[in-house]
């Protein structure tokens, strides 16, 4: 043990960049309540309609159609809140009503599925590939079999389709334009939550043509508690939080001026270096997957091969439990995880592995690496000198319970 | 007009302190995910549970009692949709669906209990008086009377108590003890929000026995975007936001570390620092309201004479209008507000005055001042100069045109 610190979690969160902090530092003044009339509010307003504009420019989308929330959970409730409402109400068109996701989805949009479930409004968990992709027959069947005789009693058209842009645990991206292009065929309404995908891949709401965009500050090297949620002008919302006349009456609460202005310039630099960061990261998740593979026998990776986050590595390690990976790994001073932050705490395997078809001894045995700005070479390599020992002991500990 | 700048408009947000500033520059690379295993989503957690005692402590809580939120408005969301929920299944006790509040609440109170309203649950609002104090005879027949053959067709007994424990506006503070017994004679949930209390007078949810109590950092010189919700334990509570296993499963979303360990920070000195704030407050606002009252007749206070915030004072000046008041006390470098800054942009009358029975040109006359740290007596004289000439200007173009 030693004071190494190798921190390779960067999808469960990511420290806060130096131009970040040195906005936030300058921003530490900015205090007016940006709906305030005088000159301190206003302000506050215009920075942070600057961050509004830098926030838009990220995913190619209009500063109007961008709103403010306190991050990724927020902004995916608050989509599944409007479609609950337009359920109900029917006013998303007469009889739709069918809600469709995927088994992979991160638990705060998988948790609003199953609340609306229980509140007997129609929804479809789509099941996914190997690879961890959403099995495009059966959303296609899903989405155009709903109004067909087959449907179950209650459930009409499909209302909404909410589907990651890319896997927080594998990093697998999804084809989203696609999907899409079936969604709008069968005239239901489409979300992604891009939360892992900005600043790691192009984003573009316009060329795909969707309705709600999910993003989080702090998966890019933003502060936390800062979030926005894309609304395609025109597409319906009902505010989660009511209150004041903020954000057009969509979104209560005052303005949070430090964490939108540290927020916008994160997306300004994720956009600005994205190139670059692709170019790094791939670089590195390469040298960290070919030296586990020479060194450690009987390892997969979890998660499709090409079609994955340039920064995310998920590896099983059949025959070695996760957590105790992660004991051996941070007592080295290397800190990664077994799948997603949110989820810890919880004693199950990954819901995502399991929904790839992955057993539970391969599920409990994996670990997420995933990359950010702060890894070098150096870090990889130290990476592959510490845990392939670590692998062999557990493994053996294993073979020995198992005598 | 001149490089000057006096903010007096402390109710509306409040600038860090500068020992939160310097908790915030050291919490920059405090970047760990709360929810992780590794170390650094350790420290993480260490330093958000000495906040969460230290925000317990500003109102003499129990560290597991109080919930991290985005803030006041979603504080008090949380509660109004844990009642909205209660009504529905009836799970608060047989028959009961009553909700309760006051004419004189926050926006974000009021358009939850109307949005309750239209939804089939019976709400009550109760009136003032012209203090803005809560009639408290009318509040007794209002908890008792609902079981009474009186009642409309679908109310039930009360199942909830939603009164803010000081006015934004007028600064009045309710007697929150007396109207809890009230409120628990009649076997109903107690919900304050205190975001305008905290810090400017003591609070105790243990000696007022209440069940929910709202604060916001912001209005204590903390960051921005976080709140918190003390809720009693055993008390039920739904979680608004759905997601992961934050917080108990309550509130779901990563842990916004820097907004918390500010929040706490803020907290702590707003306890330490109570007693000198309320005499510094009160000192200066004697001095404002006799300054002004010695120098423009026929101005008012609205509020109650002694049961208000030592920091708050509004004043009505008819004969001239509000907002044209604050743009020229604005070009003079004196930036306070009408009210709330919530409701900025609407052009309508106070809701808190109206319901104090002021007519509408009272209410549209009304400045409110609140003071704050970064006030001193200079900057009260600097007012008592400034401001008569600017009233006497106002209103005699007011009888021109009224000519």
């Amino acid at each position: 043990m030693n004071d190494k610190r190798i921190y390779i979690d960067y999808n469960a969160t990511t420290p806060l960049k130096d131009e970040v902090k040195e906005v936030l530092k300058q921003g530490f003044d900015l205090y007016g309540n940006a709906s305030s009339l005088h000159a301190s509010g206003r302000e506050a307003r215009v920075r942070i309609e600057e961050a509004r504009t830098s926030v838009a420019d990220l995913i190619g989308a209009r500063p109007q159609e961008i709103i403010f929330t306190s991050g990724g959970s927020e902004s995916n409730n608050t989509v599944f809140y409007t479609m609950e409402k337009l359920a109900q109400d029917n006013a998303g068109g007469a009889g739709r009503n069918h809600i469709i996701t995927t088994a992979v989805e991160h638990p705060c949009v998988l948790n609003s599925a199953t609340y609306l479930g229980n509140k007997g409004i129609p929804v479809t968990i789509l099941p996914v590939d190997k690879y961890g992709k959403v099995k495009m027959d059966v959303l296609e069947k899903t989405l155009f079999e709903s109004s067909s005789k087959n449907k179950a009693a209650l459930q009409g058209d499909p209302l909404f389709v909410s589907i990651m842009t890319a896997n927080n645990e594998t990093g697998t991206i999804e084809d989203i334009k696609t999907i899409n292009s079936l969604v709008k065929k069968a005239g239901a309404f489409m979300h992604t939550d891009a939360v892992q995908a900005a600043g790691k891949i192009p984003l573009n709401v316009k060329e795909l043509d969707i309705d709600y965009l999910t993003l989080s500050s702090h998966k890019i090297y933003g502060p936390k508690g800062i979030g926005a949620l894309y609304v395609r002008k025109g597409s319906p919302l009902y505010p989660l939080i009511h209150g004041g006349h903020h954000e057009e009456g969509l979104r209560a609460g005052t303005y949070n001026n430090l964490g939108i202005i540290g927020f916008g310039k994160a997306a300004e630099l994720a956009l600005r270096d994205l190139s670059e960061y692709q170019s790094k990261m791939s670089h590195l998740r390469l040298r960290l997957k070919n030296g586990l593979f020479a060194a450690i026998p009987d390892i997969t990776i979890n998660g499709h091969p090409d079609d994955v986050l340039p920064n995310t590595l998920n590896i099983s390690f059949p025959g070695a439990e996760g957590e105790a990976i992660l004991l051996s790994m941070d007592l080295n001073g290397i800190e990664a995880s077994t799948g997603s932050a949110c989820a810890s705490g919880s004693l199950d395997p990954s819901h995502v592995l399991l929904a790839t078809g992955a057993g539970p001894e391969l599920a409990h045995g994996s670990i997420r690496f995933s990359l950010g700005w702060g890894i070098e070479e150096s870090d990889i390599d130290y990476i592959i000198e510490i845990l392939p020992p670590i692998i062999f002991r557990l493994r053996s500990m294993s073979t020995i319970k198992k005598n």
